[in-house]
């Protein structure tokens, strides 16, 4: 794919891969895989996995940078801190120029309905938004068994399309991919956050010395009733494709506090 | 101030106080002290501070519960991870019911505009809001020299009116309090999260071993132009109150999105 640069030469768009699953996952390897059919990728991504970490950035310790190499080659640079800190570092520090495009993924696990919230993929594709690049999170729906094969295709037809049409403002895309065969796949569809939750509780343990520790525990509820919720979408085989605005002012709700009438 | 209960009795409100600076900061016992005057408070907050940790939470380690003692009676209970694992298991774990209300801060620091993202104050609350509990965060505007006075003071009377009012779905409120003598408040402003944002660059200091760190760091750049924009508000002496709604889906695009015609 070649893009219009200013001096009016045809050129590859640059873009940047980060994740949250960390440098070595096996979704990172393959999105990056995938991009550089397309362009000129530079890939970014946490040390560490930092799963749930959503926008959180690293404000209370420095930040290191280490060049990790595979098959002899420079792949990437692994920052020992937060998704969001990967792409403030790439896009400050590592790129000498803005990319066109940032990608986020593919992340082990979807990223629907209030999981968008805790998510460190979306998150920092969010943060490449905040900066004015089309940014786009790709999910694999599974933890175990992953085959990033159809994702990594889809995302690149999907890449190409925001880089010929742009992304609102302040919008990105977060897209659900089953972890199905091609040929289960159903179609794809364009989703709202939907507003399935987690029944959650805390397990109880103790450590040898008596004292007691807690885990979070929970199980995803589905309370989506159509295609064009995420969840809904994704539990019957559809790519799910959720365009999210991160401003997120309740307009509707503005008149009715006014007449609050809330004094000093 | 009291409320009706299930039997029909008048009760006091319970009410969750957490925040994101810890459970040793004064802006949470601030919060508290107020909160006491009009419902029964239950504090869990940070073990440690969590500033800009966002809606992480902690699922890679168990969490641990400390007990606070502070003029020898229980403070409150101090958690080992994020502001969200607080609301979690304050919810899941320590209260015997839900609260009726859930107050997170008073922060040192503003969170307006796209600090939304990344405070944990407002996670805090958000995360009152998924378990269907009207929830507000608080900000003071400064990180020095902070008086808390006023601020108390004001979450009180905001507290009450929510505990009247209710909140809509999926809906928080966040305020952010000038920290100046009350006299110079100039009053009130229902707002939307502005559009206000960071230049950012990174610093590169190098270790007695001489490799290279790097410390991110940045300057608040005011885009936004009126007393309705949150962050112009608080520049101008008003408390600014947002309703904040973390449905992120940017409804207006999806027609467009759906015109793309992506193809599986």
């Amino acid at each position: 794919m070649l893009m219009s640069s200013e001096n009016g030469q045809r050129k590859k768009p640059k873009i940047l891969v980060c994740n949250d699953d960390g440098i070595h996952a096996e979704g990172l390897n393959e999105l990056a895989k995938s991009m550089k059919k397309i362009g000129d990728v530079t890939v970014v991504a946490p040390l560490n996995p930092q799963s749930a970490m959503s926008n959180a950035m690293t404000l209370g310790k420095p930040l290191r940078i280490e060049h990790v190499v595979k098959n002899h080659k420079l792949f990437g640079y692994a920052i020992s801190g937060t998704p969001v800190d990967c792409v403030k570092v790439g896009l400050t520090h590592i790129l000498s120029s803005m990319p066109d495009l940032i990608v986020s993924g593919i992340n082990y696990g979807s990223n629907t309905a209030i999981n968008i919230l805790y998510s460190g993929t979306v998150a920092a594709a969010i943060e490449g938004r905040i900066s004015n690049i089309p940014s786009i999170a790709f999910s694999l729906t599974t933890y175990e068994n992953a085959d990033f094969t159809y994702a990594g295709k889809f995302a690149r037809q999907l890449a190409k399309k925001v880089l010929k049409h742009g992304l609102p403002s302040r919008t990105i895309l977060s897209v659900n991919i089953p972890n199905v065969p091609e040929s289960e796949i159903q179609g794809t569809s364009i989703t709202r956050q939907g507003e399935s939750c987690w029944a959650e509780s805390m397990i109880e343990h103790h450590d040898p010395y008596g004292q007691p520790y807690y885990w979070l525990n929970g199980t995803m509820e589905l309370y989506d009733k159509s295609l064009s919720d995420d969840e809904y979408a994704i539990r019957h085989n559809y790519v799910s494709i959720t365009p999210l605005k991160y401003d997120l002012t309740n307009y509707s709700f503005l008149e009715t506090l006014k007449s609050w009438n809330i004094k000093k």
